[in-house]
């Protein structure tokens, strides 16, 4: 299948969703030139604030391959990622992703993440959308934890 | 409880967690004072590479509360959140969030999202970890899909 092809699944997907009741998107992931996931914005449908099209598809394709690790895939996404998407496909080791709409396309419609993105590159302490604060754990200069998962680590290496 | 105890717990929660052989990282999600959603590192556990504690916390307070608005919710994270966690949050409408170890407390033992954030923080052409590039539908000017959710849209409303 070609390139424009799995784009072509990918906004028929967001299609489908959308006389399902769901939001206009659909995410296609392909490795190898097999599409290995398919999914849809599924966040009113299961009451999930993470159920973008793209991370279902990675969390799909994680259980279908049994990794956490994707490299070597592309995802075909129908709309612009939104910044958890994208660093979830950063995560997963994603090799390349390819959009259809971009944010300014669905700007008209109130689709698009540029606003949240230009909210989150900003520092820590001047996030709008949240007060972050820090409460360091007494044993924050060398954490127990990060210690005992160190050595768990390096046993199973 | 105080801000101390939910810290201690979501700390307890990721040492748990190393002892079960996951990651040392635990979340705990609260709203008017009571915990809505308990949760750790699940990637390997799952074969998810989305399953970081808070992004698990946030999937179960939807769940709980049958909803994907968590305004007025704080979230207590045992490590600092990556990108993708903090956008997940941000897009959830977590209104607190009280981080526990900092990248830098995490950062000799390997832990941490500081290099993932400075990656995501270039333009997407200039992304160093995966090729991104625009493929345009036909209609990309006006979607059709997304002509057609407006549409649906506004008559639920």
């Amino acid at each position: 299948m070609s390139d424009n092809a799995f784009m072509q699944e990918a906004v028929e997907l967001a299609r489908e969703n959308v006389a399902d009741g769901g939001q206009p998107f659909g995410a296609v992931l392909v490795k190898d030139g097999k599409v290995i996931a398919r999914a849809v914005n599924r966040m009113e449908a299961e009451n999930d604030p993470t159920a973008h099209a793209e991370l279902m598809a990675l969390r799909e394709a994680g259980a279908a391959l049994a990794t956490t690790r994707l490299d070597g895939c592309t995802v075909y996404a129908s709309g612009q990622p939104c910044p958890m998407c994208l660093a979830a496909m950063q995560i997963a080791g994603i090799s390349e992703i390819v959009i259809g709409y971009s944010n300014e396309n669905g700007a008209p419609y109130g689709l698009g993440s540029a606003d949240a993105a230009a909210e989150l590159s900003q520092p820590l302490d001047q996030q709008d959308w949240a007060t972050i604060r820090y409460l360091p754990p007494d044993d924050a200069a060398a954490p127990e934890i990060y210690r005992a998962w160190s050595a768990q680590s390096a046993k199973k290496a």
